[in-house]
């Protein structure tokens, strides 16, 4: 047990010292070691005072160092005083782990202080009895909202946005607007525009609080107001909603329903996780992990690899039986078995620097219909020039390491068309799985090292058997 | 020539319909279509009517469908009535290239209009001569901002804020705040917060406009500002900076000299460009192909891909010289040279996936000295699971293929080894890395693959002479 002046002492100690981060953004290991013992010690106070008064994403930082155990007694511990936000914060299995963890009411009672679009986030992982029930403890107004964001298909807007927002009538004055602002209670926590609207709901345009601050007293809104230009759909995809935000540089936008009434309004900050994680969704694609997080089990790890990997043997067992039909030049010529790696291997790099280039492309829209020619012209000279490059440089190799000048010049020609092919097949298939509306990031990998080690291993094989066959 | 109907007709077409976008998202072909029509007649009533008009982005998304030539022709024929914002929308050589053509004084015209961070943006492309040039055409005060911005480092936080920004002494009210924000004519285009200073330019907090709003006219503003927490030092890496940003949601965060005086405001939608060009970054890397741009020509494309690929031969002669060490077991089993790939690209694949997870989890912070050891310890676990897995498909099919149980066998414990090594090399190498201070992204595939090649046929080609030696 601490004494009282230890425990003093360490709480005046982290007061002072704001940030619970070491240099390299890590939480710091002491703060960790403190909170470890605190949890142990079930001291509560300590937790309360340390811990409740984190920022939000600071407290999922925390949750995410400790250990599973620990998570869920530091949220038991802090009780009421557990700010649920953080788990908005935390990986999907964490968030999990917790929230089945906790008694339903104590969600309940949690997630009616949430914003709209937090309370949703929490909610939508929920399987459907526990949601149900969470949702019947709340109050009208607020289960009307939530089940309504959350009827909005998973991904989209509707989903990501927030359900309070600040609405004025066109024909109010700004000194109007300003002095309901300054009454009324019920805003939401924060909000950078007003939307104006009219008695059926339906959006007619927008103010940004600078217009407003900016404007007389006696200026009617509808003189001030611009014209919203990119209402969202709420079924909008959020990854189109995103896009839109960053080409408009926007802050919140409205979202509206399919009578173009005003629902909600997305902002910035969660455009911001969106932009993420789609950047995330497109790396783990391209490597081949899926949708996995950090914090899966070995179980569900192994489950989501398994599938990628046994789709690699497939290929890998295709281009083996390339390799055997050529079994005869190997069994005359060793030497070709030691070199065909490389042909093959120099293929799948050129290829995935091709194909890395153009998914990132179609996902950012700096490639389409205009210039796709212009590019798969560009790759293929690439390919060229460096496939020619490259038969240069091994073919010297090749021939000073197993004395034959022959198999240097085969394994240059090879080299040129594997290299070719890489580029070809780094766009091509990017390109026609993009056009055939499946996600170019998710089986190019595959199929360009495919075609780049079938290309190799034949070219380089069948070459060699030609050549030396007749010379 | 078209007809004066013809373009009154166009005209009012295009007008009606507002997004130069087609389903895709492509620039809409049509539009296309007209607008190099134009610009082979020099059309500069139709230019300036239908693409002057449009968005910045919009703008950038139309240069970068046109070829070289006709955007340098858009860019003249639209004179002073181009928006030089667009060029901070597109590629970094598609502006050069645009830039270079202009003259010095068009450009020094054009960028006093800029808001400074789209001002810097232009500027730190160009040589020291010309950018000299450009900003002894300015207005002093215009100058010194924009030289100041600058003088921070390259991608530092100094380079990208805005150096316009609305500042009020703490003594204020709010009616008095209001009343200035009403008669001043010289406000930043738009921002979301003011900032209270002293009279050294000292930084004392912040308050949103919504604060505002909602408050008094008598009340001050120093009852209702709040400390900033987070002043970013102009010279922080805009990446850490954008860290700051998603982590505590901010819309805009003061930018402050070594001194704590305010120097700026950096806005979250130039965050949301950094984050963008951090995770584009990562992606890349991943894939070898350094900061390549889709726009780049062929001789710099080719250029930055040989470094990479010249490495991956390097790794390559490697891995081969491995093979040749047991190219007498090889002559005696021809099986071996066409099941070697197998191990050697699953091991490949493994080690990818698992190194992608731990060089996104780095980039994120979710990874770090307190959950590294789990994380190491998971993902052996995953990876000798689905070793034996795959030993036993492998196992099997090389059984049924060259009717040889002992070659089944072989090639089992090679696939278990082999998935070992690459789990650990995916994980150790990028952590090894980072903690070298290296990033992870850049070379960690090169590394990963080598360990796993090379593991891969040393295993099962050592195995293979080794069993076959005693049975």
């Amino acid at each position: 047990m601490m004494t009282v002046e230890e425990d003093e002492r360490i709480r005046n100690n982290l007061d002072t010292d704001d940030d619970i981060y070491d240099e390299d953004g890590n939480v710091r290991s002491d703060f960790l070691t403190l909170v470890v013992s605190a949890l142990t010690e079930r001291n509560v106070p300590f937790l309360q005072h340390n811990v409740a008064r984190l920022h939000e994403s600071e407290i999922g930082d925390l949750l995410e160092s400790l250990q599973p155990e620990q998570r869920l007694s530091l949220v038991r511990l802090l009780g009421d005083d557990f700010d649920m936000t953080a788990l908005t914060q935390v990986d999907e299995a964490i968030r999990r782990q917790i929230v089945d963890q906790m008694p339903n009411d104590q969600i309940a009672a949690a997630i009616g202080e949430l914003d709209s679009d937090d309370a949703v986030y929490i909610l939508e992982d929920l399987d459907q009895v526990d949601r149900d029930e969470i949702l019947s403890q709340l109050p009208f107004t607020e289960r009307v909202r939530l089940r309504r964001a959350l009827d909005y298909p998973e991904s989209s807007a509707g989903r990501r946005m927030q359900t309070e927002f600040v609405a004025v009538p066109p024909f109010w004055t700004v000194g109007q607007t300003i002095d309901y602002m300054r009454d009324e209670e019920d805003l939401p926590e924060s909000f950078s525009q007003l939307f104006v609207i009219d008695p059926t709901f339906k959006l007619l345009g927008g103010v940004d609080l600078d217009r407003i601050l900016r404007a007389k007293r006696h200026e009617k809104i509808e003189t001030i107001m611009r014209e919203t230009s990119h209402p969202i759909p709420a079924e909008m995809d959020q990854e189109e909603a995103a896009q839109l935000f960053e080409q408009y540089d926007l802050l919140s936008a409205a979202v509206v329903d399919d009578n173009d009434r005003l629902v909600g309004v997305l902002t910035i900050d969660d455009v911001v996780d969106v932009i993420h994680e789609e950047a995330d969704e497109d790396i783990k694609r391209l490597g081949g992990v899926g949708d996995e997080e950090l914090s899966d089990n070995v179980t569900s790890t192994v489950r989501s690899r398994f599938v990628w990997l046994f789709i690699n043997l497939l290929t890998a067992i295709l281009s083996s039986s390339i390799i055997s039909v050529f079994d005869g030049s190997i069994e005359k010529m060793i030497a070709l078995a030691v070199l065909m790696p490389i042909v093959a291997s120099m293929g799948g790099n050129a290829g995935t620097q091709t194909m890395t280039v153009t998914v990132r492309a179609l996902a950012t829209g700096d490639l389409d219909i205009h210039n796709a020619w212009r590019v798969i012209n560009k790759e293929t000279c690439v390919g060229f020039l460096n496939g020619i490059l490259f038969a240069i440089i091994m073919g010297a190799i090749a021939t000073f390491w197993f004395h034959d000048s022959q198999l240097g010049i085969v394994i240059g020609a090879a080299m040129i068309i594997n290299m070719v092919a890489a580029a070809l097949g780094g766009i091509l298939l990017p390109l026609a799985l993009d056009r055939m509306g499946a996600d170019p990031a998710i089986a190019s990998s595959a199929f360009v090292t495919t075609v780049t080690d079938c290309t190799g291993y034949f070219a380089f094989l069948g070459i060699a058997t030609w050549w030396f066959a007749i010379h």
